[in-house]
């Protein structure tokens, strides 16, 4: 890489510019390190893979060698995957999405902590984690001061840059330079009993700075990269998708002509994925004009919404575009860069500007309990998918809180609607709307009896709705306690089994077949 | 009552003044009736009463009368267990203690909304619960330009008289006129998109009004009373409390030791009950000076800390202290008003404020699971005790989260630690440390298997310990993933399982009598 084209503009910090390998040499095992990165965007790219393959090198000479990894939220393959497959990664901590290390962790080889995203900092602030060692953070430049630009993502990059003994700093050339200006990293924050109010009272406010300070005397490495963030492409909004919008725009078409939402909504909040992506684009075609969005993420179909105008003012903390998203932003960034603000993730999911600014707060779910309990995070009550997220920093503290799912997963052959939740992540006292592409539970105001009436005959399955139904029959006649009636041997177990009950489920067959055109 | 005596000194309210019953009959079957109260303390005495009699001639003719009931928490049988006993409440919420109501909810005939504290006011606000019609407030006196003074407890009050179509005030002589000057009402709240910062940053900060304010045009009748609040005794910290107690105390000072709290601690909150109530007894004998309280209910424990100055200042939403705390309180009255702020519960609980705070939340549990999920609130996942409360406004957004309990109940034959929890009030992510008279398990920075050991290996009771164990061993074996192992058919009835397993409980019978001097 020439000189010229660097953009290591400070010179006191020319010298530590040096290949990832030897960077990755001062990174010792049982290093606690804080990386860059949420939701594929902004994380180091070449510092894990050379990590991977000092730490490979060692498990090839039988020495042990495994880091602490701590993120914003998910990265990549080259970081997540990598570090993964060598068998790198002592302790994985927030949300991540990786399939190696996914695998690693349900398999017990490898140990995960699911926290709230917007717990991270402070808990690492707070000495509740252990030291910081090391921070690998990309950035897209450092100016002639010293003063960082950041990257496509913040997450916890403030955070990691204040608190590490050592900072690594990836470069990278390939994110565009334009990007500065787009950020507000927030320097207010205190340790308690010293905080003072966020002074956030419109999603649009900046409070802080432009740039990621970092004390020079800490940054021992500098690398420079010239590398795309991972961009995985959206697959078009299905049929159920495009259903589950349907219901929420007439939802909140509703709310508004009642009174109980302005006629512009309240600030957005749309989690990972393709559900809420096309909930976003079926915005586009909603009758709300003038909207803001206060969320973590920005995806494509926000960026749309922005473009159409539909959409004042987008905030978050990292941007998470498919290729085709990411080249029209690169397009029209000038245009972009006066409605997007990135900020630092405890601040994107703090819960107090969430409940001040009265988000509206739209996450996906794996299953839903006939009384409006949701597990966003496990397979079975056993196998971690992804994480919390910041579901819980939105849910809790919104104005309104939407959970939404297809009805069946797995081609049909799994409810999403289910008697127990096998685990919880969001407790009834937070749930407030279930939207499958059935229909949309509205639980504001309601006992879990009346809940459990709604959530079945809205929200499940055709296929499922019968056996949900017997269930919760069985459950008001044989349930020690009627205020939230199970049968606690079965609650578990019940759909499942009915499920391998063929005689019963043929018994069904007919009214699925009858329903056919509302599923595939 | 004499008018000399009277507490209504605004001229233009005295026409008002009526008796109970008549007042009653101003409230019309159907109605959501919006009542004072919280923890026993402030609540209406006698229009509840008039009520009952209302809706008991009603049914006594044949004729439907129910009323919804919203308060601010539990109350007392005047009121709770008057219009249960009387088949007169529809729908109830939030938190409530009353045995009759609790009965008739668990029998499925009196539907409950578990709602957070903190969520009450705005739900209302929103217009999510429907429209109140009636609000019956307790207030200490009505000053001579309309202004309330209110009672031993604001709780939703403010919300109330806000919103209320009519307004029915029990104006009771017996509070303690120098109650006037302890409270802080806020009347800078919002509606989202109008919110601004809640200007808190010390647990002693005035933000309010001393006074309540009520539209006079809303008020429909005024009923004088003069009758004590519920005031109830708590026992004698027993021993497991103070092992409770004491293992709290032991893990605080650690955390000043490792600079991970200031040596005169964060803001208390501490939960209702015995046992919380005896933590705070225990702190009197503890190394911690000039500390503050930012809680909802003040209980003797507080009090006592108070005065003996290791509590410099106490906020909270009520009063709930025992006739002997009262009397203490009475006699003191003077040196209390300065170092007690009530303020409408909205505020006690308000998430921004105690994560900005800092507060050390400490709260009660029914079970815990070994992967640290809570269950606050229901008996066998099914049947309701009291309710959430403040208890997930405060661990939620606490800096440190203790939920406590005895290792087991009911004489020691059911485990408060089990495989999995029958109801999930608190999820994996909100709880931080869990403590028994056994012992104290640190969760921070833990993984669920790694959480699984410390809590088994500290908190379970001898007793159950080798089930416990046995159930993780064998979850390990069999679990369909390894990051939260759980045997889904057996996770909720393996405990009781094992208990109706003679054999198996006789073999480690002797395990148990070795411990029986830390258990009775």
């Amino acid at each position: 890489m020439v000189a010229s084209a660097s953009r290591v503009l400070a010179p006191h910090l020319r010298s530590r510019i040096m290949t990832a390998a030897d960077a990755a040499a001062l990174i010792p095992s049982g290093a606690n390190v804080g990386m860059s990165g949420f939701t594929g965007s902004g994380y180091p790219k070449l510092l894990p893979l050379a990590l991977a393959e000092r730490i490979n090198a060692h498990h090839a000479r039988g020495q042990k060698f495994k880091v602490s990894v701590w993120t914003g939220a998910s990265t990549a393959p080259e970081l997540d995957g990598a570090l993964a497959k060598v068998d790198g990664i002592e302790m994985r901590l927030p949300y991540q999405s990786d399939p190696t290390c996914r695998k690693r962790i349900n398999a017990g080889r490898m140990e995960y902590i699911d926290i709230h995203l917007s717990h991270v900092a402070q808990h690492v602030w707070f000495g509740f984690l252990g030291k910081l060692d090391v921070a690998i953070v990309e950035v897209a430049g450092i100016r002639e001061d010293g003063s960082l630009i950041p990257s496509s993502s913040i997450g916890n990059n403030k955070t990691w840059l204040d608190l590490a003994d050592k900072v690594i700093l990836e470069v990278n050339a390939w994110q565009d330079i334009r990007l500065e200006g787009m950020h507000d990293v927030y320097y207010g924050t205190q340790l308690p009993p010293h905080r003072k109010p966020i002074p956030i009272v419109a999603s649009g406010d900046r409070i802080g700075e432009q740039y990621l300070r970092c004390d020079p005397s800490k940054i021992v490495a500098i690398v420079e990269t010239n590398l795309p963030d991972r961009n995985s492409a959206f697959s078009a909004p299905d049929e159920a998708s495009q259903a589950i919008a349907e219901h929420i725009l007439e939802f909140l078409g509703h709310e508004v002509k009642k009174g109980r939402l302005p006629p512009n909504l309240l600030p957005l909040q749309s989690g990972v994925g393709n559900v809420a992506n096309a909930v976003m684009a079926g915005l586009e075609d909603g009758p709300f004009d003038n909207m803001t969005a206060y969320t973590e993420v920005l995806q494509d179909g926000m960026l749309s919404l922005l473009r159409k105008g539909k959409l004042a003012h987008a905030s978050a903390t990292a941007l998470s575009l498919s290729p085709d998203g990411y080249d029209e932003f690169l397009r029209n960034l000038d245009f972009y860069r006066e409605r997007i603000l990135l900020r630092p993730q405890e601040i994107s999911n703090h819960p107090e500007v969430i409940r001040r600014l009265g988000v509206i707060a739209m996450n996906g779910l794996i299953e839903a309990d006939i009384y409006g309990n949701v597990n966003s995070t496990h397979i079975t009550g056993t196998s971690i998918m992804n994480g919390i997220g910041g579901s819980g920093d939105f849910a809790r503290n919104s104005y309104l809180s939407f959970f939404m799912t297809p009805s069946a997963a797995k081609g049909g052959k799994i409810s999403c609607i289910v008697p127990m939740a096998s685990h919880v992540d969001h407790t009834e006292h937070d749930v407030q709307v279930i939207v499958t592409e059935q229909g949309l539970a509205d639980l504001r105001g309601l006992s879990p009896k009346q809940r459990a009436k709604v959530i079945i005959q809205n929200c499940a399955h055709p296929t499922f709705k019968p056996a949900l139904k017997e269930y919760y029959k069985r459950a008001l006649e044989y349930s020690p306690g009627l205020h939230t009636p199970h049968i606690l041997d079965e609650a578990l177990t019940f759909l499942p089994n009915w499920m391998a009950n063929k005689a019963a489920r043929e018994a069904w067959r007919e009214d699925a077949v009858v329903q056919a055109d509302v599923w595939r």
